[in-house]
């Protein structure tokens, strides 16, 4: 499978681990570093390891698993583990992970000395088709999604599919939820051939094909000035439900699911204010619908819903703002949308 | 005065905070924001409001003044503060104070949202000669200074002469350090003038000059790849005397006093190492003694000290790099000096 260039780095789907190998080798660092978590040092590292070789010497960095850990304080934890370590500026951070792991060693690399290299080893399906592309690093703080974080692009980026294999169900769907995203803003050929794929563990062609699409975007517009903001389709409501589902449920929601609710909600609002098609909007419900279950939001908090709204970093002053779809496959952004809108959106979703 | 360009961005010092004001009307910001300490709230911020007018909107965020708290906490507490007062991707803050303000600011606005735009309106004569220029972002984290930053530029700098007037004796003696190393590194004539100057008060002119060569050298290496070390003459040691005093020593040192210290020991490295002559080191020597009281640095504290050098960001694995003096007015980079070295130069300034 081809490599991918993105805006200054190579995404490597052949042979990826050895491509890292030849890539630390390569560079001449004076230390690198892997960043891991409980679980991905359990069943990612070993494989790694082995591609590196008995003789490499490095320090791992382990974080405790979890979205409710990508905050400062696991952040500071990384800045302390690289100054202990004697990390200098001429070090690499090597983020083996998934977004979690990958948007907090970004953000953390980026501000290290001002800024030492890093690449990522996407280690779920969602972090291989959305969050190790693109340059966006990031952490939650005060229970707002990436609110800290910075645009640097990572210096490489190797995708081994085999990772996936180890993960479980619920986090390959959250990672499905991205894919099938891909298809309604921009390609409806490859929404069509999704549905008829296999959601337990997605080919490494339909994987290839997703970072295909966000690159193609992101290349357009690094700091989300215009176009790259297609990729916010079903965002703005799916964030705050994730936020309100970490901050009040202890089986919260995957990022996937929910964003999966998230593009319902928007796709109901691209029928009613965005010409999308009762048919269109039925076929994207029901799909949506068979693989995620059913989650309660009572109107009660529709209140705090649109607060986290208003605090998202996608919404100007008090517009929220939405990207929304004319067709599958075909999205505009920059639609302002009014919390009875807003409103009436998560309604019918509880309404299914 | 001729405004300065730098690197992306304008330096004004004629009429300053009256370009402030068009700048900011210019700018079509939603909100905007200005991050001042005690005592610049109480001796600055009344002139700059004077120049915005009583009807200019905008939020206030303190932190306290010091050193010592150019830390992680207070930038979260900056950090919160947009959050809650609603700062979104099109903000603008506004940095009203010396280093520490434009430092830590800097860094909270380049990481809030990925980064809004930011300004300087330096206060000290440190922060104008100096810390506002350049683009260096950053915090301290474990007593090691700037450790955690960005390299981001301000959209604009905003040079007020007049604010100097209220700083303290000690403060401004602490920008003259950085204005005597100006001269050191670069310009043999300025270190002249500079010598015959009132220094309780340095005019308007002087401080031009400075800016003039700190900008012209951080427009040719931006990110410090190479001859931007130059501006690093006096730090290697400074910045670890500088820490050593902030950890142990109540009234402790300021950044130039530091500084002062270290290019001492520095050009005494010079002078051993790098051709600078017997009569130029004293010159150096005795016009910065005339000018700083003499601080005690034990023996004992040796090793302290060189430990900190290897944490510092500037150097590389075990080495310690310094930026040395050939003669007055110039200087040559990435000298490796041995712990052995190091601690002559210490004994050296002891021995005065
Ligand atoms: N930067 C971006 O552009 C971007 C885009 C989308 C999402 N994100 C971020 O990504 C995060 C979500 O990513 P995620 O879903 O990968 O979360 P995650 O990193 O929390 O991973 C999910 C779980 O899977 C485990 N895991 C990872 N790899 C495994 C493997 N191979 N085998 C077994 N278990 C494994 C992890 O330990 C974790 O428990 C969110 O914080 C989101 O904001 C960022
Ligand atoms: N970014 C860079 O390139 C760069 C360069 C040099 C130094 N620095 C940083 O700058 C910092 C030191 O800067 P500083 O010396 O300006 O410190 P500072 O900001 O602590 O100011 C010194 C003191 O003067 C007070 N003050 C400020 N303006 C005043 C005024 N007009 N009247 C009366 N009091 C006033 C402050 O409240 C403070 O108490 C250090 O943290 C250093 O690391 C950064
Ligand atoms: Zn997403
Ligand atoms: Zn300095």
């Amino acid at each position: 499978m081809e490599t991918i260039n993105s805006i200054s780095y190579p995404i490597y789907f052949n042979n990826s681990l050895a491509e890292l190998a030849n890539f630390i080798k390569a560079g001449n660092y004076t230390k690198f570093f892997i960043l891991i978590d409980e679980f991905t040092g359990e069943h990612c590292l070993p494989i790694v390891q082995k591609h590196l070789g008995e003789d490499a010497v490095y320090d791992l960095i382990e974080v405790a698993a979890g979205e409710e850990n990508k905050n400062i304080d696991f952040c500071i934890g990384i800045w302390k583990m690289l100054i202990d370590f004697g990390a200098d500026r001429n070090s690499l951070l090597i983020n083996l992970g998934g977004g979690v792991i990958t948007d907090m060693g970004g953000f953390a690399a980026s501000t290290y000395k001002r800024g030492i290299d890093f690449v990522h080893v996407p280690t779920t399906l969602l972090s291989q088709v959305d969050a190790s592309v693109g340059g966006k690093t990031g952490i939650d703080l005060d229970s707002i999604k990436n609110i800290i974080g910075t645009f640097t692009q990572p210096k490489a980026v190797f995708m081994e599919h085999s990772f996936i294999s180890t993960l479980p169900a619920r986090q390959v769907l959250s990672g499905v939820a991205e894919m099938l995203k891909h298809g309604l803003i921009a390609d409806a050929d490859y929404w069509n051939k999704l549905k008829e794929a296999d959601f337990t563990q997605p080919s490494a062609d339909l994987v290839h094909r997703s970072v295909e699409i966000k690159n193609d975007i992101v290349i357009e517009d690094p700091k989300e000035k215009g176009v790259r903001k297609a990729l916010n389709f079903g965002h703005t409501i799916g964030h705050a439900v994730e936020t309100w589902s970490l901050d009040n449920d202890k089986n919260h929601l995957t990022h996937g699911e929910a964003i999966a609710i998230g593009m319902i909600c928007e796709a109901w609002l691209s029928w009613k204010k965005n010409g999308l098609s009762e048919a269109n909007l039925n076929e994207i419900v029901s799909t949506f619908r068979s693989l995620y279950p059913a989650y309660k939001i009572s109107a009660d908090c529709h209140k705090d819903l649109f607060i986290l709204m208003q605090k998202d970093k996608k919404n100007n002053g008090n517009n929220i703002n939405c990207t929304l779809l004319t067709a599958i496959g075909k999205c505009s952004i920059d639609h302002i949308c009014t919390e009875e809108e807003l409103c009436n959106s998560l309604n019918y979703y509880s309404s299914l």
